[in-house]
């Protein structure tokens, strides 16, 4: 971990002093951060278009859930930017969840899922939260292959997205299929622009706010692709969380996980794009709005009191995180009708 | 109300018998339905741009809710064609409803809204719905539009949607606002295209189907523009509906509204546009496919029971009523993020 010295150093070191300001700015922006890239399949997850378009109807389906109330876009609305704006989400039977839902979008860059990393992959966290009970509460796979089954239409998407299996209605594919999806919700937003380097993508306030990001350390948890979504690190460095969020309850992160004390109010550091738009903040939602965020985060983690001025233009580079949805989010699929089981 | 036979004796009389078989079909069936007509306006609910904007961010926003959980897209979603694909909705805290959630599309073409009907227009089926209980479960308005206030954005497309008044965030408003934006929900289909004497826009069977559908008599209620929706009728004519239901609870229907004996059982004719796409059918949600819709319909109000033929033709005409969903309703609105308050 670089501490915050080392970046600024480091900063000082690499760039050169001869280039124009402003190139000079976006060489050193561009040490920290890489532009979202169309990137996202892998050797083990693939995204093939039959696979994407099996996800997408499974994503947006409540009929696979326990009682028919819980999709993934339930708590994952295009609307609410792959939100449900909820400080933490509600399952089936208004089972509340303990931990807040973060966005659905660019999630496929994180190097885990889920606050606590608890979750490998979105094909993971996908194929899980079939029976988790907090979300689709369904007590076995069994019960969700009979739903997918009981659906005219699904079964011809899943032999078409799987055409070498001969009972292809597993978990596990649910899990590829939905994943295969989400890795195609990515949002390219004005900050990737200007890391190309159209340097007229970001307002001043913007590259002023990108400046403060960089010189008061944020980046040194949020930065790469995502913005974060690359570590765990414990929330509250510098004192208890709970100080400043006015949290109802302590969340005592990983070591619900591991039992490892070092892993106490460690959680996975999330990604910074469109975080303007997914409000409240934090693993327990406890934290309202942007700029509240930004200060809190400063105290507790850095240790620094963030001048409005400060608060204000990082708000403003924070809002150059914000892309379009992709149209295969945008606009929700139609569902093959009918077949739903009650319980 | 017609019988069957008058129905019959008025088809030969009103028919020429020197014209094309085909064109006389047209003319013969253009005496019971209407195409869909863009008009939905009214003097008293008018369709502004500014007002069906705010209608369509209001419907989708779970936010306005007790919980956080209820938009009216909650139990309307574009996925399943305007519906929740639930026998029965699910409220906030998990409130059972007591009945079947109709598709939103093309509602604002029916006499009255609701199975009892007692919402006058879908202006004030949107209004109640935010105190009702089992769907948004507000306590009172001045909750709901304290959530409305929360969240900025919102009172700046009141002011632009209600701009000769000076508190428009109002109960009323917020219905006017809904039943504007859902006005606009309208699903042409290629029957409208039929009626309007493009012969080739029914494949033979659907034409037979559609045949059946005059002979056998639904068209004594499903006629019209929204084939239905125009007036109340018992629910099992010739014998009891949850015999042939299987209905775990009975449901006296209008009686509940009006304590008049002659009302038991009585409900609001469904509109059968896009029925094929919004299964399953009934006020309680009792039976899950459309062809045993049809059997029992012709068995408990006509006393017919069809051939398998009949059923299939019926089946193939009510596909055709399917039309594609409005572009303000497929693709959900971006909403203003942030303010969701804690109850």
């Amino acid at each position: 971990m670089l501490t915050l010295l080392g970046i600024v150093l480091l900063i000082h070191i690499l760039v050169p002093s001869s280039a124009h300001p402003e190139d000079l700015f976006l060489v050193k922006a561009g040490r920290f951060f890489q532009p979202l890239s169309a990137e996202t399949a892998t050797q083990e997850f693939p995204i093939a278009p039959e696979l994407v378009e099996l996800g997408r109807a499974l994503f947006f389906d409540p009929r696979l859930s326990f009682d028919g109330t819980v999709s993934c876009s339930r708590c994952h609305q295009p609307s609410l930017y792959g939100t449900d704006a909820l400080p933490k989400s509600v399952g089936v039977e208004n089972r509340p969840n303990p931990r807040n839902a973060p966005t659905i979008l660019n999630a496929a860059l994180q190097f885990s899922l889920h606050w606590y990393g608890d979750r490998t992959s979105v094909e993971d966290q996908a194929a899980k939260s079939f029976l988790g009970p907090a979300s689709f509460g369904n007590p076995d796979f069994a019960s969700v292959k009979a739903k997918i089954k009981a659906v005219t239409g699904y079964e011809e998407m899943f032999a078409k997205a799987f055409p070498s299996e001969k009972d292809p209605v597993t978990q596990q594919n649910c899990g590829k299929a939905i994943g295969a999806y989400e890795r195609t919700l990515l949002t390219p937003s004005p900050f990737d622009s200007y890391l190309r380097g159209d340097t007229k993508s970001l307002s001043a306030v913007a590259v002023a706010g990108l400046t403060e990001f960089l010189e008061v350390g944020c980046v040194s948890c949020h930065g790469g692709i995502a913005l974060g979504g690359g570590e765990f690190r414990k929330f509250g460095i510098l004192r208890d969380y709970w100080e400043l969020t006015g949290s109802s309850e302590v969340d005592k992160g990983r070591f619900n996980v591991t039992n490892d004390p070092a892993d106490l109010y460690v959680f996975k550091v999330p990604g910074l794009r469109n975080v303007s738009m997914t409000p409240p903040y934090f693993h327990d939602g406890s934290v309202a709005t942007l700029p509240q965020a930004i200060r809190l985060m400063a105290d507790l983690q850095i240790g620094k009191k963030l001048s409005e001025q400060q608060v204000h233009s990082m708000v403003h580079f924070l809002d150059a995180l914000t892309g379009k949805l992709p149209a295969g989010y945008a606009v929700p699929p139609t569902l093959p009708p009918g077949g739903f089981q009650a319980r």
